[in-house]
């Protein structure tokens, strides 16, 4: 444990005419001492590739604790508690109170999202998790996408300081969500770790972020480092450390999911992959680190796909089919085995619509029970659920199933999806091809974001989204950014890491390729046009082929 | 020149595909590579006791600029000129202005004295003086004398927070005379460099004084190093830095004083006296530095003698008595010579008091003319203009001497003023001699402060308050604590040097000694009870007679 922020009891002796120094320069002194004496114990002789910060680390005290200086000192008998927060340079005593401190401090760390914003409070003394909230961006007032925020902000500081203070806003719900949590003030925090892409990052600091998605792509930071609290109107003692990005498109989300998976320290290679609007890709070990990103498609997160929504109350998160062991005649009087669709329902009432993980699902069984083909055309003759439909929006007819009651899945969007699934699964066969890196030798596939968490193995690799193999080398990472915020809130040796990691990235530009958009043509079905690629998800369909009939 | 804030123009290319770096990274790069090639040229193999900083200087951002960052770049086209702030620890950018600044940057050095404070606003490139304003310190409101002011203070932080705010309201003050006097913004200074006592600074900060008065003295901080300015809510774009003091008694404006006059590079040993209602003195070369504090007594700055008042319109602060070329009788008949009184008054109208320096002088006159003899005592009958007159305050009779039309100065008064000057001498006196010092070997007398500038040498090495040595090694060394503030803004090597200072500076207590109060008693005789130390003043005096009579 070497925390962002600490509290440190001092006891001291009260000044006397023989030792009459300063209350500053007394409480500099005992805690200079208290630090280097719990900093050497470690390693007796210093080495020099020392992980640790040398003992004369400078510590400063802000001018709010040097104004109740005296008086805390007077009430504690010179007895005190001091709090300190990690600037950068060293440390700055934050908060100063009298006596032993009842509490342990506590730290503060957020995945701040474009859609959700998730904070989570520890105990920087033993790294207990204390509570986590989440909550939408307030910014989504400005825009549900993240481009309507940016051309909304883009020369207008008016509206640039609307979402700088939506942003803000976020984050006091969610200390407000947390300090009803846990009965702990979350404005002791004596340091947050805030991760984010560089939209995002650019909001919070009060930046206009049109750069981000206009060529040249030169930001105004991918770096901003560490500010106090107050500066960024965040109502918390200590300091705010915003994770570094690489680029426009690969954000800190991105650098705190790979320190927390830890790919960066390994000596095998693995893929680290967060994938929703947009995907962000690494693979790399301690030796390199290649990163690339791409639009993989809205329709992972819901969008596009006509009854796709978010994943919340409402939606469907899971399907299975199972036969229903009865047979019912087609419009030739064929007889069919009658398949249903079992569905998960986030809440579990009645659902409304589908989300990602809901629509990986729906697909890999469609597949697999032949209700799709290869290229993913529906074939109307396997049920009753699927028939032509009148498209609302654009009036043309098209096939669609049926679900659930009410709620229809179109062969377009069907193709949507197969495409957003190609061009994801093409992201990382590429990056391993145009590396020379074999599919075998990667030891973890880091699957991260919100979808990663949610999806179904099984389902992604069915579709042809995730590569089919050994299913343990698969790892759903969850909310990494998290994660990786958490990690160095508590492990402040983890920002040198965090520089040798950007220092170490090569950045792969996908898109633009010829040789991308062939594979990613090759891609476009199910599970992919070369089949051979997908044994098990093959195997899996004859069997199923077999039980059935 | 080096100093605390400078200006770099930067001319840098725009961003492109192939170079998209932020921002920020362009310009902290491009600024970076400026600085170490400046820096580099002076001593071109980097030798281990270099001066000047590494070249792997921390620079960083303001948020403020931060956010203007864009905008000024593309108003620029990536030419644009950047302030810096040293900030204790590295440099602060905390401005940014599209194309080449018009006009140098500035800077401000300010005395904060009690009574009254002054500014001085310098142009960091050639080091140029562009103004200078003084002002009454707006604390007086709350008391004339300082320790009505801590007393008003004490355990009050309401109080504490209107010392504070009239603290800040005079530096306010002042940076407007100095808009008005020079038509550049005092609020774009990229820093402020403060000298003061230790009360001073402590009420700057918004500290609690009451510990300067106090046994054991132990203050709140006594080297509170940089602030940001708008910490101190103090309207100007850069840092702030506060002299460090080594006591309660030896305030920062004693070590900026040491820093003005360089006594602590030479290899001659030197002394530095700041006289004013206290005392302090210092002792010593490059070697070491002995210090000392005691109350000298307000009387020096006119105050406790009946008519007298500050240096201010009305005051008489010069004094010379020529023989009018006529006889007088006195009571029984014998004739004197008429003596008058040669009176230089501030503003030049008529008396209405007389301020320290004038007081020096007159004592003076009176001594060699032998209307006192040497223990201080009127003699009435040199002259009418020394008569019994009864004391308004205690309704006693006493002498007093008439030096200017209804303005008296008592008996009691000299004997007062006679107190304080043998207090001042016998601190010079003892802190030689209890170092094993020989006056011979003081190579320099800097007599600082307001009354150092203003009293005459003569008449004060006449009354026994000086030295009698050789004139030109007594040096009158103004303003030293403004001097020295305008000196380390123009020059940030000396940081290093203060540090160097204080941890030299070694204190010696007067006043509670003995053998210090047995040689203050010597010393309460005009010169001195042995009138050996003061030849050249004796001799005079035989002239004086000679010349009379």
């Amino acid at each position: 444990m070497n925390p962002l922020g600490k509290t440190i009891y001092l006891e001291m002796t009260a000044p006397t005419e023989e030792d009459n120094r300063p209350s500053e320069e007394r409480i500099l002194q005992a805690l200079r001492d208290k630090l280097s004496l719990s900093e050497d114990r470690p390693s007796a002789p210093r080495s020099d590739n020392s992980e640790t910060d040398s003992p004369a680390e400078e510590i400063r005290m802000s001018l709010r604790v040097l104004r109740r200086l005296h008086s805390v000192c007077v009430m504690g008998n010179w007895k005190l508690t001091v709090s300190l927060s990690w600037t950068g340079s060293g440390w700055e005593i934050v908060g100063i109170e009298p006596g032993r401190a009842p509490l342990p401090p506590i730290g503060l760390a957020v995945d701040l999202g474009s859609t959700s914003v998730v904070m989570r409070m520890l105990d920087l003394e033993t790294g207990n998790l204390l509570g986590e909230a989440g909550a939408y961006n307030h910014q989504i007032r400005f825009g549900e996408d993240i481009l309507t925020r940016i051309f909304y902000a883009k020369d207008q500081p008016p509206h640039l300081e609307e979402i700088r203070q939506a942003t803000v806003d976020t984050f006091r719900e969610l200390m407000d969500l947390l300090q009803a949590k846990t009965g702990r003030d979350p404005r002791k925090a004596l340091s947050m770790t805030v991760a984010g892409n560089t939209t995002m990052i650019h909001f919070l600091l009060g930046l206009d972020a049109f750069s981000v998605f206009q060529s040249p792509y030169a930001v105004v930071t991918l770096d901003p480092g560490f500010y106090r609290g107050t500066d960024l109107d965040l109502p918390i003692e200590g300091w705010v450390y915003c994770y570094p990005g690489l680029a426009n498109y690969l954000g800190g989300d991105i650098i705190s999911g790979i320190i927390a998976t830890g790919l960066y320290r390994e000596e095998k290679i693995s893929l680290f992959f967060d994938v929703g609007t947009n995907g962000e890709l690494v693979v790399g070990n301690r030796q390199f680190l290649l990163c690339g990103a791409g639009a993989a498609g809205p329709a992972l997160e819901g969008g596009v796909v006509h009854t796709g929504m978010r994943a919340a109350e409402g939606a469907v998160e899971a399907v299975r089919m199972e036969p229903a062991g009865e047979e019912a005649p087609d419009a030739d009087g064929t007889l069919h085995p009658v398949s249903v669709f079992h569905l998960k329902v986030i809440g579990g009432g009645t659902p409304t619509g589908i989300c990602g993980s809901g629509i990986v699902d729906l697909l890999a069984e469609l597949f697999l029970y032949d209700w799709v083909d290869l290229t993913g055309i529906l074939q109307p003759d396997k049920s009753s659920l699927i028939q032509k439909r009148c498209l609302e929006d654009t009036g043309r007819e098209e096939l669609a199933v049926c679900y659930a009651p009410g709620l229809w899945f179109y062969q377009s969007d069907i193709l949507e999806f197969i495409r957003t699934k190609a061009a994801a699964a093409t992201m990382m066969e590429y990056m391993l091809d145009s590396s020379g890196i074999p599919m075998d030798e990667v030891n973890h596939f880091y699957m991260a974001g919100s979808f990663g968490a949610h999806v179904s193995k099984e389902s992604a690799i069915a579709i042809g989204m995730y590569p089919d193999v050994e299913r343990d080398r698969i790892i759903s990472a969850g909310n990494s950014s998290l994660e990786g915020a958490q990690k160095l809130l508590l492990d402040r040796t983890l920002l040198k890491e965090i520089q040798r990691i950007t220092g170490l990235m090569s950045y792969v530009q996908f898109g633009a390729v010829d040789d991308f958009l062939t594979r990613m043509r090759a891609a476009e079905a199910l599970p992919h046009t070369d089949i051979r690629r997908y044994p098990s998800v093959m195997k899996k369909k004859q069997q199923l082929q077999k039980k059935r009939f």
